[in-house]
């Protein structure tokens, strides 16, 4: 058994709380809100964001210092733009050396860092190189109810994903390893600038079949652009690529999916943020690549689409007419290419 | 304007009539049951398969001599296995030289031909070198409603593939072309395995989570069955791979997921099968793949667990079970090394 805090008391923070507490460790959720901490100790419940009883064990903290006194690892869960600041207060405030595990779905815009580089540079007693990732197809609903889950979780140096495997693996929520954190944490990141887009696409009333080939085109897209950071691209097509992908563009359960769906029934980008009330890393991700893609002149179609949808306020439409014009071309080529040249990475 | 016959007046024949109907081309439509022709050219619908108004120009016929007279291309929709019956017919038929395309998802057991294999050894002036697939992302009803939809055409050689594209292309069918015709009959008839696997998963009441792991690992699965029988791994990602594992596995159009439902809500086989009254191919494909696999020594354990439950009366739930129990290891393991491999091919 051991101690491990949560640091971020979402829908996933919750549900990874569950898991920890089912496995008998002692585990505190913090939260920078005291009122949600007082209903969860009170209520064992955090109804705003999973509507599932909590193990009575599970305790809440508002108090960053106490919730990680004596932990032997802490798994952070707070949006990304918070990443940064909450890892300056725990540098203030440890004192001993923990694992760091982290399950944040985003990248910086601008900088285009991933979490682990975040929590490198911000914390000195730590590198991104002792961070780990844990990320894969999982509503934190269906976790919360102890349905069958797949992760993959993945660190520089395989001991510390080993530590994070043996932390949360048990009957209902299977942990695999991998050695390519730069996908993983790329993976779950980018998969939201798709999963926004078929929200759009069924906001806008199209099918299916429009939709799988998004997701397809997307898959691709989103590969491309990994690999050029630095990632496997076979990682993109194993549980935290493609598995996440399909669960976060196929269920009503996803914000980013909710959140693009409102877009494409017209909604404006700020009354569908007012309305979600949760954070949508899609937006930001999206920003995030776009630039990227320009400055680097990587080919995201797709993601300059949703782009010019979020912030150049242009007709989801017309972006979807644009992306179905696109010339008669032999189907694999982009993909089959990357392949080709970076598969041995 | 090409005069075409289509054969097979199910929901995907029917709704491909309908897309050379809009395109100008003069289309027969064959139906071997004289009562369903006649219900077409009276009512111009297909209403037991596909609830959309017929183009009137679009004429259905009973008699295959007909159908075919003096027709420039013909396309293949009958189910797997009135293949080689409906091609021995054309052989005594045909007086003239046709493009022949099919687009029939599935392969036959025994042999594990794919269906250009069986029109080639069918049909005396044809080898399967001449025939065209055409195989994609597309659920016939949204075809029928012309929402947007890709499909993708191969064949040995590249200019017939590129007569069948210009017959369908439209604004709202885009066609792609691809040169791996053994990859895109393999992806269509495999991922209807995948598809009863997603049906059986939710009809236990599992979530989007479990299934989007089994259409994960299904993916690295199929691929490899696909690659050893000459398949290029690369068109498993694209819109004949994952475009349409992820629109067979997560929408109730879907015939083989339906099959699956029932399977995992407790039906037996047989009354599933006389429930549905539609071809289900999946059927035939797994114990097809199963056979294959066992003799050479390929490790699917989905689809052969799959098997256990449609042919060996084995229960859903502990199939599933033994399936999430396989032990820890690296995630991407089996699909990169397959990748590693045989990507150049």
């Amino acid at each position: 058994m051991s101690k491990v805090a949560v640091l971020g008391a979402g829908s996933w923070g919750t549900a990874l709380s569950i898991v920890l507490a089912d496995n008998g460790h002692d585990v505190r959720l913090w939260t920078h809100r005291k009122e949600q901490a007082d209903v969860i100790n009170t209520k064992h419940k955090n109804e705003n964001y999973l509507d599932i009883m909590i193990p009575e064990q599970l305790i809440a903290f508002h108090d960053l210092e106490e919730a990680v006194d004596d932990v032997s690892a802490i798994v952070i869960v707070v949006p990304t733009k918070a990443i940064r600041d909450v890892c300056k207060q725990l540098d203030t405030i440890l004192k001993h050396k923990v694992t760091i595990i982290h399950a944040s779905k985003g990248i910086e815009p601008e900088s285009l860092k991933r979490v682990s580089q975040m929590i490198g540079e911000e914390m000195n007693e730590y590198t991104q190189e002792d961070v780990v990732v844990l990320s894969g197809p999982s509503h934190a609903e269906e976790v919360g109810k102890r349905q069958p889950t797949t992760v993959t979780v993945s660190s520089k140096d395989i001991k510390n994903a080993e530590l994070a495997q043996d932390l949360f693996f048990n009957e209902s929520f299977r942990v695999y390893t991998s050695p390519d954190i730069v996908g993983i944490e790329l993976g779950g990141a980018l998969k939201n600038i798709i999963a926004l887009g078929a929200g759009i696409s069924d906001g806008l009333g199209y099918g299916d079949n429009a939709k799988a080939a998004l997701i397809t085109r997307g898959l691709a897209e989103i590969t491309r652009l990994g690999t050029s950071l630095g990632a496997n691209p076979l990682t993109f097509l194993g549980l935290p690529g493609v598995g996440d992908l399909i669960v976060t563009c196929t269920s009503v359960h996803s914000r980013n999916w909710r959140a693009g769906n409102l877009l494409g029934k017209g909604q404006k980008l700020e009354e569908v943020l007012d309305q979600m009330g949760m954070v949508v890393e899609g937006v930001r991700t999206t920003k995030a690549a776009n630039q990227f893609a320009l400055k680097q002149q990587i080919e995201m179609p797709i993601t300059n689409g949703i782009y010019k949808i979020l912030f150049d306020d242009m007709n989801p439409r017309d972006v979807v007419e644009q992306l179905m014009n696109r010339t008669k071309k032999e189907e694999m080529d982009d993909l089959a290419t990357l392949l080709r040249t970076n598969y041995s990475k």
